[in-house]
């Protein structure tokens, strides 16, 4: 049998005493493809985890400029080979080639590698400080081990782990990378870090700083999340998985960063029904089920007010959910989470108004489902009714009045993002007033008059908040340079003599343009 | 019995059905001083969340300027009652009223209470970002939960809850604090926190920014770390309780800071001690002795080549911490411990040279302490011979060559700092450039030629590391304004009305001179 090979220490290798195989599975046709992968035993692990400390040490002697044109050649390289890994990634997720994967996600991808390029030679992020007084200075530096990344079944490119948006901010603040594929799109995988290693080579970084596994017993990645070799973990994925690898991680010390599921709650005040009830549920049925809903920021989670609006608004996002296809889902394991999630709601007193079915056809579908739930029920079962149901589904909640909505923002989880959709006017600004504080503190991404999906990759953006949306509430996953800080230490250098100083804390400014913080003045200046 | 009152929502008040009684001593006489304080029940834990919920939402419509006259305020009144304090925390600490708690700690203490109302007034500190053309903004912003502060013996006024470093980063962010005094000196924070309360009234701030509880029983601790209404948790003590916090807040998804053990590890280069061994000698035991050895920085590993040189290095050593008489320590419990940690490294393998006897008289005494061992043994047991002994007392490991020297410092845990000392010109360079890669990952701060004793309050100071010494090796817990971030939240605004937006994030510049990322560009101008 013909086996894929990992990618250790800069070479392609057979998987070492491999725990079994595994083929990917076209969600369209639920076929499996020809290819087989390994899952890597601990052998494998401890093999990349040896070459990414010696990768380590190389880089810390390497210029923030050859890290960066290696990322920018790395965005390039993946232009070049768009059409296979558009082909491949289609193939394995049944996204659409055209324009998700081809015009949207890739250029996203290739967008953030360029960002994390242009970050690393800036430097500023990374908040050099100096006291000329004390002869103190200090910066943000690489951990030093690897970051281990376990990427999402949802965005093969965007999220990948040998190119997504974890990677890009790893790399570009200096740190090796230990990549596990999504068991969903190891072919993508494959091709995008073969793609890696090319450029890798050319660009003279050490062999180390990109290495992946397709797969590997969930024991294992306890134990790499918390094994003294690494320097962070970085997951996207659910909250079960997210949750043991932050308890390894933390029992080990090792900082770990999660992004691990989301309701994003949209509330709907009186005043928007009333003046624009058809265009929120379109806006509503759109964002929701983009990309089949599998989205982190689907919102799954509807307050609104019991009235004749709402009713109305109601009845129009009943159409819009009937009358619209089933997407296609990622895995049988999507489709199977997605219907456990759904009858738990309707456990606890949530009525499923439409969907639920499994439509015919090959594919992994399942319909457009919206439920429902009046406030009071909700708010006796808040906790069992947060559930993430990760597809084309969506939970309004009728509060009878605007206590109850107070009191149901007041029983929400943290979120990655919350929405407040309000009058033009100023109408029903009073309950904003009384219902911003609560939400705020609840999400890292608060929104007007907009649907949560549609994470631009900008400086300000925040893709993160409060657990369990997230392991810390003071990080983003999305939005370069921000993001890069997840994978750094606070390094500071007390009297250290001038030629051992790292660039950025030197007297001379390294770029002449670079932003630090000099005697309490952000200054590009000179010392 | 006469029982001091407690501090809740603004009133000292009588503790609600407390666990018991406890009086601080004089760690001189051994004697217990007259006053008695109350073991908290949870029924006054649950009273204190509940008032400083209700303070973090009225906290949020304040200004900054609001709390920085606060923070100000209370800066000129601990001057004010300069005698009281210091007298109090003379008697409760034994520490020399002058210098060090009059002209030392104490001004320390206001200075840091004013760099934190600084930082206020600034507001630069929240890295706001806005870019104008997706119309996103994010800063970072309260977590809106109470932060509890775990105050430690070491410095009563520095560190205490209610005063030191982490109250002035929470209030300065914006947070209610829950102090929890050290048992140690109650009397000293119970007159700090009546400073507080009068300014605070005087400032209009509401009344349960500043709530005090004496002591309250461990496991209650843990359960207040993990509740689900607090924001973050700080802690700086020993590495056994600090593990404890860490597993409850980290198991409930809280934020948790702990600053819990370093043995500050000192490496001598063989040139340096050819140079000026016995400047080192000396450098080396005023910082080890200082404070009797208990400060977080205490130099407690040094590392050494065996040769003729280090010998006569060992030799000026250990005369000076014979002849040296005994620092009082600050209690029984620190005694105990002590003791406990040298026979410890005497159990595997130090030798004791010098010290480890109680000496006559009242106080809480050992004798300055100088253990030795060879690096052949160091490396046997790494892990068992790391342990913080907290006083005067260090460990001199003696390596045989280079190679080892390198193996030492590769065994090493986190630490807060770690020093290099070296020959003058470039004799040790070669030598420092194989050590520093590897020491750099593993320390917050790296000195050169200087013991880590002396920890400037800079904005470029960092006071944290990698695990054990913190939880978290990005952040720090001395430096004004990074320190704040801590007691933080990303927050992010995306198509958030205008109005609506917090003023840092609205397109004027709320000061005209605040430093904000527009568009890619640091800038103090407006949008």
């Amino acid at each position: 049998m013909e086996v894929q090979s990992v990618l250790i220490g800069g070479v392609w290798q057979k998987a070492e005493a491999p725990l079994g195989f595994f083929k990917a599975t076209n969600p369209a046709t639920r076929k499996n493809l020809k290819d087989n992968y390994p899952v890597s035993s601990f052998i494998d692990i401890e093999h990349a985890l040896q070459h990414s400390l010696r990768s380590a040490y190389k880089l810390r002697s390497m210029t923030p400029q050859t890290v960066a044109v290696f990322l920018d050649s790395y965005a390039d390289r993946i232009e070049r080979h768009r059409d296979a890994l558009v082909q491949m990634a289609s193939l394995e997720t049944a996204l659409p080639g055209e324009p998700r994967l081809r015009s949207v996600e890739l250029p996203r991808t290739t967008g953030q590698l360029r960002q994390a390029a242009a970050a690393c030679r800036d430097r500023s992020w990374c908040r050099a400080t100096i006291d000329t007084k004390n002869n103190i200075r200090s910066k943000h530096g690489a951990l030093g081990g690897p970051v281990v990344i376990f990427g999402p079944s949802n965005f093969p490119f965007a999220f990948n782990p040998v190119a997504g948006g974890d990677f890009a901010a790893a790399v570009a603040s200096g740190n090796p990378v230990i990549a596990k594929a999504h068991p969903g799109h190891p072919g993508t995988t494959k091709i995008l870090a073969e793609i890696a290693l090319e450029v890798l080579q050319e660009s003279h970084l050490p062999p180390g700083v990109v290495q992946l596994l397709y797969h590997f017993d969930p024991e294992d990645g306890l134990r790499l999340a918390a094994h003294a070799l690494v320097g962070a973990t970085a997951f996207t994925g659910s909250r079960s998985a997210g949750l043991r690898l932050k308890k390894a991680a933390d029992e080990a010390g090792k900082p770990v960063y999660l992004e691990m599921s989301s309701l994003n709650p949209v509330i709907l005040l009186p005043g928007s029904l009333d003046e624009r009830s058809e265009q929120i549920a379109k806006e509503l049925f759109t964002s929701c089920t983009l990309g089949s809903g599998q989205f982190c920021t689907k919102p799954g989670l509807v307050i609104l007010k019991q009235s004749l609006q709402s009713e109305a608004f109601f009845r129009f996002t009943l159409n819009l959910f009937r009358q619209a296809p089933a997407g296609i889902l990622l895995s049988q394991g999507t489709l199977d989470r997605l219907g456990e999630s759904i009858s738990r709601m309707a456990l606890f007193g949530a009525q499923i108004v439409t969907g639920n079915r499994e439509p015919g056809g090959p594919g992994y579908r399942l319909e457009n489902t919206l439920l429902r739930v009046s406030g009071k029920r909700f708010l006796d079962h808040p906790a069992e009714l947060q559930v993430e149901a990760f597809g084309g589904v969506s939970l309004l909640v009728f509060a009878k009045d605007n206590e109850q909505m107070l009191k149901i923002v007041e029983s929400l989880d943290g979120n990655l993002t919350g929405a407040i959709y309000s009058e033009s006017h100023d109408k029903d600004d009073e309950l904003y007033n009384r219902i911003e504080p609560v939400l705020r503190l609840k999400v890292g991404r608060l929104l007007n008059d907009k649907m949560p999906t549609g994470v631009a990759v900008s400086p300000a953006m925040v893709h993160g908040g409060p657990y369990p949306a997230t392991g810390h509430p003071g990080f983003t996953s999305v939005g370069i340079p921000a993001s890069l800080l997840r994978f750094t230490a606070l390094h500071c250098y007390d009297n250290v003599r001038p030629h051992r100083l790292p660039e950025e804390l030197q007297d001379n400014n390294p770029t002449g343009k670079m932003v630090r913080f000099i005697d309490g003045e952000w200054t590009q200046r000179d010392v």
